[in-house]
């Protein structure tokens, strides 16, 4: 991690001048790229592309080296998973910036526009933010699927990934950069930032040069980067996820949703950390539920009317800690609720406004949930599995916004967008 | 002013405590606010403005010891003319609530949504923020507007209006809160702030608690709340507009615009500061258009060229400061520049993103500046006025965003609004 919810670095002078030059280059990039046309972006997309595959060799060794030097440190198992790149990953990295080339530009899009009654004609067009910042952790897919996605939409992309990728980082970046150069486009399109802690305070001070920052990773990066930051940035991916199985569920569906929610990919955003069960079906629900889940390798902290009902399963005190707990991983929360009120309550109060799913029959029921739950994505009748981007069809994905202004849920080309009004008239004066 | 450029005061704990209170309450009044229809929302603002016009002379009474006291400390009298209510303007702000029940309700507006390949039907529905925050200056009608436009999205919202309006808000909001009581809506729909400036900091920080903060006033204001919060902020109404009249532009429609961008309104933010002409017509429009500027009062911050060009008009040189400066008043800087470049990069430097216009008949310039420059609203031939949400046919407006993120130019209804995925299966999983 790059920052830790100890609160941002200093940033020394030489950090602000560094990350001062390092934005200004990427803002004298980002005006050439606001005027590409699609087919532009697109060739030098697949230029990118075929220049990774053609450098995968000297990839995959700078990614040894990371994860040699993880191993080394004591690095756990699962982030050395996601730090590493053999020549297979490269080539899907490379190929889903060939998948974004096939994507609809979002730029030039006329969101709405009327001729005024003093024909005056307006339209709100889609024009690139400018200079997007990404903080992120040691996950070298992102450093190309974050340029790949920037440059689709027309932005200069500052880079800031986590240390323990640094080698990989600096090979992809440079390979990047060196295939823009070859197409005609300027290399700051896409920059790395190398210095120390310090510089990521700079970048979050950077107001004027930097017009949107993205903090992908755990909570205490988030939380660093949104309340150190003046530019302006959209919170992503803090998922304490529920599914709240209602009086009229379907209990073999409800128990699926559960599973699959829980189990699918444990450690993700949209993974369900907390299940409510009714207590109208509590008894018929939870003793095979949580059987399920137990013999897929979920520990279980439950409330007392749930350990009631475990039998065997072995189960430990829910406390309040771990009802607000994102666990990452194959534990849950359980508790039964005494009805949808008290599901509505539980979820105010312990949800991050990700993705919260009911399993009902009762029309009034998923009714009230849809309308009452505050999140991204309120679900009714499937897994909190579904909020996604490729789901969703986007195509692509940044990230999914846990915030309310700017974008909602998940992120793809169009949220790396802003607007201008264009105005057209003939002299038209008020 | 309720913070100034020196930076936001310490919020202490009793600010905080305060802050933390009151946003709660606008919380638990937000729930209840999001799940109104239309209908309720329109038979609530007609029952404030109905209250509003039964109060008129109460609410007069107040407001004459705000105008009396600034008066007696020496206010400006162009604030005290924005501070002043007679019976008039109190039925004017009236209307301009029911006026607001005619408008179309964001909310429930489906943006977008489909059925994915697997029969999931996913839609992206718009809901209110929340509760949201405004800080202000001494403008009472600005107290009703937005409680009257947060009432229609379905918003609570925090009114911090400038200390010298205290008489007048608390007037107002007593009597708007007496009127939700009245049909049945809770009170804490609308609230202010009347702590010290401490308070406003708490307001700040209270992120978790209020969901968006919108500051108008001036620079100092914006900027102090800009950087001073946590919660998420819409920056707005900083205006340094241009108007660049081109090598081919009609020079008496490019007077006429001038004119009329300059000193229509020369307080507000969509008044153009600043004159660009390209150097192969100055001779031929300066001369007339600086007289006409002269003679509406306009006093005139020239480059060089422009001197040599201004006979008998006064003119005083202009320094780069000026060129940065939003005067707010009938001032303006001028310069000649080379081509379309040069005006490009003054824009570049000197502008603050709001209203950018060109006057030209040729469509290759019209186009270039169109597509490079970066404002929220970019014109040809016409005046920077039209920047206006009542000019855009939107029948309100809450400000004008002069950043990229959620809303870029002006905001009214929709821009007070989130959107959420309602995500609908039978039993879906991945």
């Amino acid at each position: 991690m790059t920052a830790t919810t100890a609160g941002p670095a200093q940033a020394s002078p030489e950090d602000v001048e560094l990350v001062t030059a390092l934005a200004t280059r990427s803002r004298v990039a980002a005006r050439r790229l606001a005027l590409l046309t699609r087919a532009e972006k697109d060739a030098a997309l697949h230029a990118l592309a075929d220049a990774l595959d053609a450098a995968s060799e000297q990839v995959v060794a700078a990614n040894s080296e990371d994860v040699e030097r993880g191993r080394s440190q004591g690095m756990e198992q699962s982030l050395q998973d996601r730090l590493r790149l053999d020549p297979e990953r490269v080539a899907a990295v490379a190929q889903a910036l060939r998948d974004v080339a096939g994507l609809p530009d979002p730029v030039g899009e006329v969101v709405r526009g009327s001729t005024l009654a003093n024909g005056l004609q307006i339209r709100e067009v889609r024009v690139p933010m400018g200079v997007v910042g990404m903080i992120y952790e040691a996950r070298p897919n992102v450093t190309v699927d974050a340029a790949g996605l920037g440059l689709k939409s027309g932005n200069a992309v500052i880079l800031r990934g986590g240390s323990a990728a640094a080698s990989s980082n600096r090979v992809l970046v440079e390979v990047m950069r060196s295939a823009l150069t070859t197409v005609g486009l300027p290399a700051d399109a896409v920059q790395l930032l190398e210095g120390g802690h310090g510089s990521v305070t700079a970048l979050m001070r950077a107001r004027g040069l930097v017009d949107l920052l993205i903090p992908r990773g755990g909570a205490g990066l988030i939380q660093s980067v949104v309340l150190g930051s003046t530019v302006p940035v959209i919170e992503t991916g803090i998922g304490n996820c529920h599914v709240y199985v209602d009086a009229a569920a379907d209990l073999e569906q409800a128990r699926a949703i559960t599973i699959n929610a829980k189990t699918h990919r444990p450690s993700v955003c949209n993974a369900a950390e907390s299940l409510l069960v009714h207590r109208a079906v509590a008894a018929d629900f939870l003793p095979v539920a949580l059987r399920q889940l137990c013999d897929a390798g979920v520990r279980l902290h439950v409330d007392a009317a749930t350990a009631a009902l475990a039998g065997d399963v072995p189960t430990e005190p829910a406390t309040d800690e771990d009802y607000a707990t994102e666990y990452h991983g194959l534990e849950m929360s359980v508790a039964v609720v005494d009805d949808l009120d008290a599901a509505l309550e539980h979820v105010r109060r312990f949800g991050s406004g990700h993705s919260e799913a009911i399993v009902t029959q009762d029309r009034g029921a998923s009714r009230r949930w849809v309308a009452e739950v505050d999140a991204a994505a309120v679900l009714v009748n499937a897994s909190t599995r579904f909020t996604d981007g490729g789901e969703f069809g986007f195509g692509a994905e940044i990230g999914i916004s846990t915030q309310k202004l700017h974008a909602r849920g998940p992120m793809a080309l169009p949220e790396l967008t802003t607007t201008k009004w264009v105005v057209e008239g003939e002299g038209h004066v008020r």
